[in-house]
């Protein structure tokens, strides 16, 4: 995988097919591959082996049908596309359940994403602690942002304080917001929002049920 | 959006796109959408149009640049397509902080799909209600399964009790699992398993947080 072609913008669907290759091959028990075909890595995340070429492909990857890709090579290389080779910090904004679940989401840190801050209005929940990070106020969100280097902040707050939140953390300096509020958010054009919705992944399992109980299937690969 | 071509099977991340319309078209303010464009939406996700009404195309959607769908038909196409025009009945197993948070999600309930069980093994959370259901011992699964027709198990107890927990929901007789442990589980071809990976959310943003940082960008639309 070269650099030579990751100047290009690279469509959203691919980012999201890399991700999952990334997170699939960072599953993988290391002592059992060493070495992965697309075709077997396309059995684990039901995609076609064509496709997982063509993904490569883009990065100045192999490109053959039989090919087996070093692992580690692979991780690297999807790591350094993703920007996930340097470390970065984050901070949690809602401590209700999400909120602590994200806090407690151990595969993060593996990604090099350091959790520096937890904020909450909750005046119940301001100084506690989570995996050694205290609950602060979100008055203290401009200083943490910027003492810590933030650059992304998480929205596990109820919908009618999403918006708030992230114009809260915009005026901080905070480049990149994940959302999981259950309404969308926005900001400039520069700030880069990533609106997670549960309801998406449970849609397309409602879907492949839905598939699954026709009786004359064709099978995509 | 016809029935005629519904019986094809389409590709992943298309239904990934489909449930991603639904999604934003079920948050706009009804009162200011009565119609709208493929560019007007695609604004919203960030696509381009021209994926928008190809994607409509699929299901004999009408595909002109410029045309006004009708937010109310979109929806209830959407809707029938995958499979979210009928009652899904559901449970949750792990009631930590992630259960509990999708045991309180509101959405998924406008999306037809009713919590009927929580289940885990600690006996300080059995017994307890949740949005009046009442969290009991995984022993009880089958009978839960079986007297409220239970199509989806969602899986939120820690990684090392993933699998074991997605063998029993399918012995109990579920069809579908959804899960958000941090391992990937499997099962038998007849059994849809969707793996959701917070992770694979988390390195889409980390990427579009490294191309917004590069000082030339070609704009995708």
């Amino acid at each position: 995988m070269k650099d030579t072609q990751e100047k290009k913008k690279i469509p959203q669907m691919t980012i999201t097919r890399l991700a999952q290759y990334l997170n699939c091959l960072s599953l993988l028990p290391k002592e059992h591959y060493i070495e992965i075909s697309s075709k077997e890595l396309a059995a684990k995340i039901e995609l076609k082996p064509t496709q997982i070429r063509q993904d490569f492909h883009h990065f100045g990857g192999f490109g053959q049908a039989g090919y087996r890709y070093k692992v580690k090579d692979l991780i690297a290389g999807l790591e350094r596309i993703l920007g996930l080779d340097r470390q970065q910090n984050m901070i949690v904004i809602g401590v209700g359940h999400l909120g602590q679940a994200l806090a407690n989401y151990r595969n993060f840190e593996k990604l090099g994403l350091r959790l520096v801050g937890l904020f909450d209005l909750n005046p119940r929940l301001i100084g506690i602690t989570i995996r050694d990070v205290r609950v602060r106020d979100i008055d203290e969100i401009p200083q943490i942002v910027y003492q810590e280097d933030v650059s992304m902040g998480i929205i596990a707050t109820p919908a009618e304080a999403a918006q708030k939140t992230a114009d809260l953390l915009i005026s901080a300096g905070i480049k990149g917001i994940w959302n999981f509020s259950p309404v969308m958010v926005t900001g400039p054009q520069d700030i880069i929002i990533q609106n997670e919705h549960l309801s998406v992944g449970l849609m397309t399992l409602s879907y492949r049920l839905k598939q699954a109980k026709k009786p004359v299937l064709i099978p995509e690969h």
